[in-house]
């Protein structure tokens, strides 16, 4: 029927359904073989997924891959990338190990991907080590302002604080020839660091541990930004592209910076750099000379990194809408990992399958058919930069721009058994909410995800009073390209740790060859119970999207977002735009117009609830919700900044909470002088901020308004 | 009721009640005073278009006038323009005019604004004259080659050729002072001159009459690229705002121009810039010493035009939908003249503002409403640069990608009484064939208006054997913003010529002061059949998009677009791409896809209206109909061409009518070198019209297809 709506009674049954021993299966399976993109292991599994979205039994309407001509770098075979410790004479002291030690036999073997920098170039440096930290800009100022000549060193950094790729960037414009990355015990571990408080005797990393992942500063396949990377597409030139690390980088585990760490010569490194590998931390330049190493031994990197053009497949399983199929519901996670990747991504990917068998089993049955269409996305090469999911976006741009209702991406789905955690743009806090209050957490005696939830990240709303803290979108995982290029509502859903039982800046084995089905089965969620609530939340808010009349974006919980943006930057930056003659003004005004068009709209919706609208008058109203993230991107806002349109979510310098647009241009403008180029950079971010909220509200008024 | 379709007896009753007596009379009214952009007079006809709208027996739902703070240049009043031929001693010798006779009555006056060149810069250059025909930039290559010194001199060019503001560009390339630009008898007056073969003994272009015109290169206000200039909005510094014309520019009228051109000195000019002032046109530099003037005489333009910002308003009048309140059908014209304007744009408005009123009464007496939301539109300051328009896409572009069905643009309405002629992008071919099917044509026995109008302007097509030819959109009036910023379809709708007997570029009196409603009683459309036949045209057209059940746009018929622009390119630049190993063949097997795409829509629409379809499922197809030109839209295809975003449309170098954003990248990379940025820059090109021409097929195919 044209006003089918969501039906409760199947949402129960759903699940119901959703098994936990199945989804332990799934993982099983999905994480047997390291699945790098592209190699044969990851074709399998685009076949596994073909398979089951095509059952008989259980699958979807249609299934098909699609396949995308890529660039991705890999190390070489031949020639191990290698870091080593060199006397004065050439001789070779020590050297790094060239892979991750065989701690329960899956860890050896030619498919395990030795540690890497993805996208770093091939080069040879050799020099002083100096330690710098996190290799933030402040970073490396601070080095330079103690005096030590960076020229030509080799610095070791650790994982956090900033991106990958910056550290290299941030290091060659200091004139470092070479860059090393480890993870501090301190950063992953709460400090532990030993073999036998290490993984396999629990979850924590183990010294031979080393994150591998992509070094490459934007998103998407590195030669066709903005064209979707099919065979016959323009590429740029390798040798011309950007967003490459400029200089050699190699990850290596703190078992091996220890030993590079601990002997360095020089002042102390500041507290805050200290870490816990049971020395003090010096800055270099060089080793010390009573220590394991001649005083004037050099670090030699050897890199020797490839740029490759490889396949990488997409899969996309589709269940057609019965009422409103041009209305598509996405799900997403990569299917890509970088070894086994038991929790990134294929935890996630478990789900997805149960998800879509127990979709599938009922759309066979003739049971249920949605009212609008779901797409379930298996995105390749997300390791190498969302690569996958990005070159999807770029192909149906068109498509997706006209007609997608919203993404939901379900990456890592546990990171840890303690809450749920999700990120995603204002409008869909309401659905992940109400789906939350509905399924009991695990283990905790019927208490709802909800309320669990909001024990362990909250906050204070001006319109609700305390709920759980949904956070914002970087572009962490596939949902980057949909947010910030297409406008499309997008979420990140998983469950995660008790953030006062360990600081750990992730879970421990990341991106290592330690990341396997029995890691999960033992320490990430014995009994798969945190994965069940998962699949259970985003099945919830996927039925919920897809089935409901009335499309349950809340838009006017924008209004509160825009507010607290507008707040900081009144305190923030209210005086210094006042000095410069610049007025918050339009910018209040425009936000009191969305205030007020979505209350309105808010208005509108519960009358027509009430009432018997007719269905044109509920579709009228839904592209109303479904297009209000639209509204926010300007293709011309951020030039500079590849894919981000979006002009409340684009990447922000400043630590303020606030519009990015005008922050970053205030903090670019601040030390010029009135009058300057930059300053009109801080006023057009301002007007393109009210033009763009102006719009938002039109877009929110009746219809029949001009 | 949710079926509401299109109702002929309605329509044909409509047909009926638009009456020409008072179209004549609000043109009456329309063009009494001098109504220049931002003008009191201007001011009043917004008074008088609300007062119309609103009126209670004739009006819309509802009516407002909107204003913006938009960058207009005016002479001024204080210091006159002048052109003045000056002896080696520093002796005016001749004066040109500074303003046109006063032959009418109508000519003179504070109102009149003397001739100019809008956004010409203010300065006094003197030297000696050169003529430069057209201005061209090979006009000026030619003048070179022929061993003429330009720097330091005046050149004096004629209309036609290329765009206003070019001839400047062009000539302060060369070193060029200062231009002159006037009209030659030849290229408007069929080569006649003298006073009584002129208006007002006939419609031709008296001695005196000189074409004003806006000399900016791009189209919008100045100071507010891709913002809408409301008072807050950020705005660019004049002085470093690009597009005006580089040197001093004045517009002369014939008659002056024939006594600086007939005393030249030098050279012939070839026979193809010869004109028809009676003279054998030299090139110059400076006058022949037995003329005039003393051989070293030099010439001197004095122009003191002056930027100010003014309020410049539009006017909306809404008729709210009845079905699909939010789906728009926009129809406008612009208000503001160059002086009374009767033809440009007033017998436009005359028409615009008898379909309100014959479809107002119709509401206020409840007899109709449409399915659709209609728009109808005044714009400001479109004489400057299509100002008003370009705002109001500016401010409202959100709103305007998610519903507008199509743009209806009716500026002059009657430029002669011989046929219809219309602008427009395919889609819209299908309807204005219908409508002028259904309407005879003026004073021809009951012929056809489309019957008319074949024996005028054909072309065989394809797929319908002799049709009349649709012509394409430039950015000559106020739907460039429409289609090249927004990708709404729209078209340009106007009665004209029968060209075997007049070869003038334009209606002789176009941007003078002779443009008066006399020139259009007498001369133009006596009795204002003409002006009825273009208002029940456009009427048609108009209810047919606002009350058809399925949306009247032909989207197939873009397949005979694409098909015949590869040919071209095939034609035209196969072989130059060939060598440069860049194959076609992605982009063929691209329009194959549409057309594939496209006919299977049309069979399913053929399908639908022969069953009993649900109100959704007429919703989604005319969504792919009406979406289907935004999927031509790329906003990074052409980042240097301001507001162009329409991969077919944009504007093209070449005389071959084929893909512009190849073929101009093509004649870029001609003479470079293999491997050359330029040669990249074809295939990125290639690579986002076959990016494009997908998405648009993706688009088209069944939506639960992915
Ligand atoms: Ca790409
Ligand atoms: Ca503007
Ligand atoms: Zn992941
Ligand atoms: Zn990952
Ligand atoms: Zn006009
Ligand atoms: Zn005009």
């Amino acid at each position: 029927s044209i006003f089918q709506d969501l039906d409760l009674e199947i949402l129960e049954s759903i699940m119901q359904q959703l098994d936990a021993r199945r989804i332990r299966e799934n993982l099983r399976e999905l994480s047997r073989e390291p699945h790098l993109a592209s190699s044969p292991q990851d074709e399998a599994l685009v076949q596994l997924l073909l398979q089951r979205w095509r059952d008989p039994e259980s699958g979807l309407d249609s299934a098909e891959a699609s396949t995308y001509e890529v660039l991705l770098s890999f190390p070489s075979r031949e020639q191990p990338n290698r870091v080593a410790v060199v006397s004065p004479t050439g001789n070779v002291l020590f050297s790094c190990r060239q892979s991750e030690q065989n701690l329960t036999g899956e860890q050896g073997g030619p498919d395990v991907v030795p540690p890497y920098a993805a996208y770093a170039p091939p080069g040879t440096p050799q020099g002083l080590l100096v330690y710098a930290n996190q290799g933030t800009e402040e970073d490396f100022m601070k080095l330079q302002a103690q005096g030590i000549k960076l020229e030509g060193t080799i610095a070791l950094t650790r994982y956090g604080g900033t991106g990958r790729g910056a550290k290299a960037v941030n290091a060659a414009k200091h004139g470092v020839a070479g860059v090393l990355v480890y993870t501090d015990p301190a950063d992953i571990n709460d400090g532990q660091s030993s073999t036998n408080e290490t993984f396999p005797n629990s979850w924590r990393l183990p010294p031979s541990g080393v994150e591998r992942g992509s070094y490459y500063e934007y998103f998407g396949d590195p030669l066709t930004p903005y064209l979707p990377a099919n065979p016959s597409s323009f590429r740029l030139d390798p040798d011309t592209a950007s967003g490459f690390p400029p200089i050699p980088t190699q990850p290596i585990g703190f078992e091996d910076a220890k030993i590079l760490l601990c002997n360095l010569q020089g002042a102390s490194a500041p507290a805050a750099w200290q870490g816990a590998l049971g020395c003090d931390y010096k800055l270099g330049p060089g080793f010390q000379p009573n220590g394991d190493f001649p005083g004037d031994s050099q670090v030699n990197v050897s890199v020797y990194n490839r740029l490759e053009l490889r396949n990488s497949s997409n899969v996309l399983g589709i269940i057609r809408g019965a009422v409103e199929p041009d209305r598509y519901v996405l799900y997403g996670n990569h299917r890509d990992s970088w070894v086994h990747g038991a929790v990134d991504p294929s935890n996630g990917t478990a789900v997805l399958l149960e998800l879509s068998r127990v979709l599938g089993t009922l759309l066979k049955k003739g049971t249920w058919r949605p009212r609008r269409s779901i797409v379930f996305a298996s995105w390749g090469a997300e390791e190498f930069g969302l690569i996958g999911s990005t070159e999807f976006t770029e192909e149906f741009f068109s498509k997706l721009q006209e007609r997608a209702v919203a993404y939901i991406n379900v990456d890592i789905s546990v990171f840890a058994n303690a809450t749920l955690r999700a990120q995603g743009t204002p409008p869909v806090q309401s659905v992940i909410f109400a789906a939350s209050k509905q399924i009991p957490a695990p283990s905790l005696g019927g208490l709802s995800i909800y309320d669990n939830w909001i024990r362990y990240f909250n906050r204070s709303s001006p319109v609700y009073g305390l709920v759980p803290s949904l956070g914002s979108l970087g572009a962490g995982s596939d949902y980057a390209p949909f947010i910030h290029f297409l406008g499309i509502s997008s979420m990140d859903i998983a469950y995660t740790y008790d953030r006062s039982k360990t600081s750990a800046r992730i879970y421990p084995t990341y991106h290592t060859a330690f990341d396997t089905f029995g890691y999960v089965d033992k320490f990430v969620d014995p009994g798969f119970s945190s994965h069940q609530a998962v699949a259970r939340t985003a099945g919830s808010v996927l039925l919920r999207l897809s089935d409901s009349l009335f499309l349950p974006l809340n838009v006017s919980d924008y209004g509160e977002t825009l507010r607290s943006f507008l707040q900081a930057a009144q305190q923030n930056l209210g005086v210094l735009l006042e000095q410069h003659s610049i007025s918050l003004v339009p910018l209040v005004t425009a936000v009191e117009k969305f205030e007020g068009a979505a209350g309105a709209l808010d208005q509108r919706i519960s009358a027509l609830q009430k009432a018997t609208p007719d269905p044109l008058q509920v579709r009228m109203l839904n592209d109303q919700l479904m297009l209000l993230e639209r509204t926010f991107l300007n293709p011309r806002a951020f030039p500079e900044e590849r894919y981000y349109s979006h002009v409340l979510w684009a990447p922000r310098t400043g630590s303020v909470a606030t519009f990015p647009g005008l922050a970053n241009a205030c903090s670019r403008a601040m030390n010029t002088s009135l009058g300057s180029p930059a300053w009109a950079e801080v006023q057009r971010q301002l007007s393109i901020l009210v033009v763009a909220l102006e719009g938002a509200a039109a877009t929110l008024r009746p219809v029949a308004d001009f």
